[in-house]
């Protein structure tokens, strides 16, 4: 069976798979100072862009990605006021932030402007929030940001970015990491994106060590299911400086006064449940 | 970008997407009595068989759903010891279900003969305990054999069947669950393979109803993560007879005497975590 030129399709070469979705149109394509930036109209998933020729975010699946990048990481925090995104160009983790009534501001930088520029005219649902008055859209360099920001005076870090390879490549270093850990206030917690469980093994476990050597005394991944990232399995990896990563403010979980799709109480619980496979390699 | 010949490609036609593994050489391929199997080799994910042009099993990341159809409801049941699988072919289940040293007799009721035998041959791991003096392989209709057990006279049934369209689609139903409700003794336990939370709403809520329709006093479904299944994310459901399902032998899990790649007690704990939509759906 082959796809027609009417599909997307994302191969990833590293583990001989591909997943694709049927398009109705194309809706936007252009060249920022950064990346291919193209949007498309699909059969079922709603509208989709992409980056370089990769899933970015798709309007049917993202509730699962931009949830959990979000939720699990604030209820953590006791009380978090200020939280830096770094990344997030198309606005639906901030969007996720500004549901939590305690954050009094909510900076998000994002290298390419255009990137938000774009889900602002084909992802209104994402950008909602975005003039909210606690809202602070910035396009500038996210590592420089985080070297600069005055030590101890924000309560998460929220690294939603693209794959380890290029601009994104220095957001998975232990230098980046200790600007954050610097940066962070006490029990101050950051998360990562950290790429797929079964595919990505070896970028998950240098992770963790470079958070730990940045001098974040605990480490954890949460693993959630996200359709068209590679493999459909993702994850993302929080660290903690002097807190519990297994303790969150839970009746304000089971409480929360806004909606979500997938993210709960019990979701969060469960989404740091460690497989057999994956102990064995954070271990070995 | 377009994939070329030497990629399989699965359409889920209901959700205009598709999942294709890169090919490196056809091994077999023949029309059964029943259906059209084709054997692969990938180049990441072992070999691959197929069944009518739908992944069934590949070597990579089958132990996500063999694992999870049969630990969690051998550790829910207070001491399993005549276990039935229906469906289950390629023998992957059985071989599960054969790691727990209590289990004296499991029937494994497949069809489609071929199924088994291709298995044999391109997947020698998953048939390893065929030979176990507790494994009875039977080839013959499913259905019909458990109208046919004797009442209470089964301690646990694993449905590990196709999708239902074809010839599962009689395992979906009511009569069916009537029957295994009547085959199964106190404290007995069903599972059902019951496909993408994402994409199957509608079979998942006619599931409960017709599994709770037969008598069945509490129903479960199990999430997991399985990249070869459309959407990557899939489930099962249980169903019990006077036992709670949140109950398992934990320490017997947390104990248990032989490995696995995924399962463990939290995994088996986090599975049952229902994400937001899901509950809205069997509410709703």
């Amino acid at each position: 069976m082959t796809l027609g030129n009417d599909w997307f399709t994302e191969i990833h070469a590293d583990a001989g798979s591909a997943f694709s979705l049927k398009l109705t149109k194309k809706l936007h394509e252009e060249q920022s100072a950064f990346q291919r930036i193209e949007v498309f109209a699909t059969e079922d998933y709603g509208n989709l862009m992409t980056i370089d020729g990769l899933y970015m975010v798709s309007g049917r699946d993202n509730f699962l990605y931009h949830e959990m990048m979000t939720h699990p990481v604030l209820f953590t925090h006791p009380a978090p006021k200020k939280v830096v995104i770094i990344g997030g160009g198309d606005c639906g983790t901030l969007r996720e932030v500004l549901k939590h009534p305690g954050v009094e501001a909510a900076w998000q930088v994002e290298i390419d402007e255009r990137v938000t520029r774009v889900s602002e005219q084909f992802f209104p649902e994402l950008c909602e929030r975005n003039n909210d008055p606690r809202a602070h859209l910035l396009f500038d360099d996210g590592i420089k940001f985080m070297k600069d920001a005055a030590p101890g005076s924000i309560d998460v870090v929220i690294v939603d970015s693209t794959d380890p390879v290029g601009p994104a490549e220095g957001l998975f270093t232990e230098a980046f990491f200790r600007a954050c850990f610097r940066a962070l206030g006490d029990k101050g917690v950051i998360v990562q994106q950290s790429e797929s469980p079964l595919y990505h093994g070896k970028i998950l476990k240098a992770l963790h060590a470079a958070m730990r050597a940045a001098g974040f005394g605990q480490t954890q991944t949460l693993f959630f299911p996200q359709p068209v990232y590679p493999s459909g399995w993702w994850s993302c990896t929080m660290a903690g400086k002097n807190l519990d990563l297994k303790t969150f403010r839970e009746t304000d979980a089971r409480n929360k006064a806004f909606e979500t799709v997938y993210y709960n109480a019990d979701i969060h619980r469960a989404a740091w449940a460690m497989p057999e496979f994956f102990k064995r390699l954070l271990e070995g």
